[in-house]
């Protein structure tokens, strides 16, 4: 099994008035620091999947079709390798 | 200015429906080999402030009383190093 790390995020330019609730919304915490908050997904993906190209090839498929949507958003994933299997191996 | 990269997520054993209707989807459209989907929230926040101790405890207070809920969430964060400043020394 794969595990991937996705992030979905809006692309720079794109308003993002949750963030910008979230800023006020510390800022009348008090947290007047806060310069700019802007918010995205995070996706954990498990794949029965032994292959890490395979994994690959099939999450930027699921990302380009469902996961982000390309006209504002994007994306990047990392697959957390597999376990080595353990393996002999002679000489 | 420093940046701040923050997971929220659900804790384990937390039911994830928004997880479990995106692995459906996925199904639905062909990805058969998805185990589990969680999904969380990712949040990049500026800070104006120069001391990484006082960013560090300023999140992790912004965390506790208003990014995550404590009772169904867990969240870790990173802080981007500030770039180093330009600086002379003689010797």
């Amino acid at each position: 099994m794969i595990k991937a790390h996705v992030h979905v995020t809006l692309k720079a330019g794109i308003l993002d008035p949750q963030g910008r609730a979230i800023r006020r919304s510390l800022e009348n915490q008090g947290f007047t620091l806060v310069n700019n908050v802007r918010v995205g997904k995070f996706l954990e993906i498990e794949l029965q999947e032994q292959d890490p190209a395979q994994a690959d090839a099939q999450l930027k498929a699921m990302c380009d079709t469902l996961l982000a949507n390309p006209i504002i958003e994007e994306y990047h994933y990392e697959l957390e390798r597999p376990p080595e299997p353990i393996s002999g191996q002679g000489s």
